[in-house]
């Protein structure tokens, strides 16, 4: 357990206390679920409400608050509530990750392998020859590490992680459980008798720096030696998305839970890539793309900051609008007959009239 | 291998021997496909053929069978043949499952934990600081279980599941092979030079009693200290699928394999979600919903009991007649444009009629 | 590191040296990126400008090829410089496969276990009751077998494969890390106060030579004693796929990352299933059957060789067709509005013109 006097909060948020500064704090919670000796924060005026009524010990506010009513909590005064919420938050999980420390036994660490100061390395972790890891690096219980691989510094690898041979991991990247760096990407040559033949994946998969990885993603290495498939800077992926072989995927873009992404396509930088999305393979996706949910892209996209949906994606507006007159194709298909009918009758009648005139 | 009797097992189901009843079966099997030694069920009247065929040493039936031929196996007379089928299967599922026991190593139980009795702790599985664990828990090979989990009785963790710190799982729960529960949610905090700034993720992971979850499947804790992700009691879920951060899953909702739940929204009881369902964040979804496959859902739903369906998911009898036309489309853009032409003949004739007359 | 003469790669590949066949050369890389020491191939013309600029000490090209140029490379010359490669890579990939050899400390092999010769038994692997295990068969650190499994020769199961009690798996298959086989399937009988009781699943999973399987994959069990899930001889199945009970995939069908078979739906044999295919369940897919990406099967597949895509899946070109309307439908709409209007302005003007011819 860890405790904070609001003094020592404030000076770490560059903020001032109004109330007892010696007071502890313990932990950081909601202000409409906060109880004594914790801190919350008020950033968005609907939550004002709770500011009145919450047990909580102390809570972070913007500079120029103002109280309508009488408060019973002390207040840290500071320029950006929520931010200055999120680095307390930050500070907090950094410490705990920071009392995971030593080595447990039994784990496996080749004797060709090197390690530097501050790290953890779990039970029956195993890490194999040749690799290289830095400093302060977190290998939870289970991970498998395998040969000449290089991890740089401050990488947490959560329980079970597993990282194939020759894959390259940069500094501050964390990777959740059970996710699966560098295996074989899927390529097969089709024989003469309907079976095939798997062309071996000798290349591998560079991880940048600042990447987080979700749990049970899996990211293929690519085919031949010397090339990579690569996680650009700052990549924030979730939960069991599928990266095939010789991938890259640009700078500080974001792709949520159950993406997938096939084989040597490329995507932009800052792109935002939502659930369940499908990228087929040897496209270019261009910077700043946002596809929407289950979006399927059949063909490079040239034009930056497009948003869009739908199989094949098209623009978002496009497809909602298209969408619309989609649920309403039955009446469509009818007034479509409806009219032909009538046309049908006035031509009838038409000649009639005609005939009618020529009489 | 275990071995009953007849009258053992018509004991068991309230049953009446009609035979041997001392002679022994030691498996289960299908009537077609059953050997000497084993025993079947005949509940589906399409399949009283094999009646007269199988080896099986047994059969099941119902209580008021009435053989058209001769049979050579015994029979156990019973009410509803089916569910003391399914009886069988699991009283013996269960003593297979009682023959896990004791503790094999090495596996790791920090000093500050506490696990109640009868339970099995497979090879190289972990138990992390202060966690508890009550009676006839079995924790099969490779489990990781971190610091603060609290776990109660009759619980099964097959090979690998990992379960990260202050995670509550409650009575007989089964989670199958390399599931995560308690990863971090997926939240990210935009910074102006266009990088990602990670939200600490400090809630937890709530499973009520009576929870089953496939292989392969991530839920991610809640964002804030206090939160949580929240199964509800007897919540069935399949392979790979994604409960995102702070989602809600009501009693008794059933989720096929690789849906995915975004963050915050909650799910009512008694839905059905079929395979690759998408939902979007901060959604609420009614009681009795039932989503059809790929659906993905993008609104809230208010009404109970509606099914659903394409994307963005609407009524599935709507749907499918949308479908029919959109199958004709390019059929009902000729008929337009032929229409078009015709309406467009019939307006230039009229006018030269009009003409005529006015001559 | 390995290293070669060309006069040797020549032999194995049955070509012809040109130069200095007694010089070693280390590695595998791409014409355009080859550096001195490694080999390259030229297949595609489109490359041939590297062959006068690439530092590779020796590129293997057709029996042909006449230089454009002066190069500075040794050649081998042979009959199909692509399929080539290809043989040089297995031959290096075999022989790096070959270094894991022995076991490694801890582990857990059950004393009623058995396995062949030439084997490579990782760290924290685990190989339970009864299990049988044929030779060359590398287990890497962290896989898990169960009880009664059998394995072929020459399998390779990388780290944390998990593999259930029961399962059986044929000779020359390889399965990446973190995949499951043989989970229990998703069957749940519902009860009358709404609530599932699971319905035990006893069946188990064979897989047949020459299946390779990606990583983080499911594959369930099928329900019944002496029923199994099937994959047949050959099968390619990627990362995240998911296979549910009882299903069955026919010889050489390729299964790309995500796609999803619902439980006892049979696919026939050579059959490509794209990226995140939802097959339903009960189904028969016919042999050649080709789905494209995200297509939903709901219905059975009769005739052979088709190409289908959408949900529910439709031939591939009537999609495409129907899509290229559906991308104009509020167009469509406008038109169909216009079209209503003329036709009610031409028959409001053919009364009059037919009053006016009545006067």
């Amino acid at each position: 357990m860890m405790e904070f006097t609001l003094n020592q909060i404030a000076h770490i948020l560059s903020g001032e206390v109004r109330g007892d500064g010696n007071q502890k704090i313990s932990m950081l919670a909601k202000i409409q679920d906060a109880r004594p000796g914790q801190i919350a924060f008020l950033a968005n005026p609907k939550y004002e409400q709770f500011m009145y009524t919450t047990q909580a010990s102390a809570v972070i506010v913007h500079r120029d608050f103002q109280p309508k009513k009488e408060i019973h909590s002390a207040l840290i005064l500071v320029e950006d509530p929520y931010s200055s919420f999120t680095i307390l938050m930050e500070q907090y999980h950094k410490m705990i990750s920071f009392q995971k420390a030593g080595i447990e036994q039994p784990s496996y660490f080749s004797e060709t392998a090197t390690i530097g100061k501050d790290g953890y390395r779990g039970a029956f972790s195993y890490v194999g020859n040749r690799t290289t890891i830095g400093n302060n690096v977190k290998i939870y219980p289970q991970v498998f590490i395998g040969d000449d691989v290089v991890i740089g510094n401050d990488v947490i690898l959560h329980p079970n992680v597993k990282i194939y041979s020759r894959t390259r991991i940069g500094n501050h990247c964390i990777i959740h459980a059970g996710s699966v760096i560098g295996s074989d990407g899927f390529g097969f040559a089709p024989q003469e008798d309907g079976s095939y033949k798997s062309i071996p994946q000798m290349g591998n998969v560079i991880i940048e720096d600042d990447v987080t990885i979700g749990a049970n993603t899996v990211i293929d290495c690519a085919t031949l030696q010397g090339d990579a498939t690569i996680i650009r800077q700052g990549v924030k992926m979730d939960n069991l998305i599928q990266i095939a072989h010789n991938v890259e995927i640009g700078k500080n873009t974001v792709i949520a839970a159950q993406a997938g992404i096939s084989g040597s396509s490329k995507v932009g930088e800052n792109c935002m890539i939502a659930g369940q999305v499908g990228i087929a393979g040897h496209l270019i996706i261009a910077n700043q793309t946002s596809l929407g949910a289950q979006a399927g892209v059949s063909k490079s996209i040239e034009e930056e900051g497009q948003r869009l949906l739908g199989y094949p994606a098209i623009d978002i507006k496009e497809y909602f609008r298209s969408y619309a007159v989609f649920k309403k194709l039955p009446d469509l298909n009818h007034r479509l007959r409806d009219l032909e009918k009538k046309v049908a009758e006035q031509q009838a009648h038409s000649i009639e009239t005609t005939k009618n005139g020529q009489n």
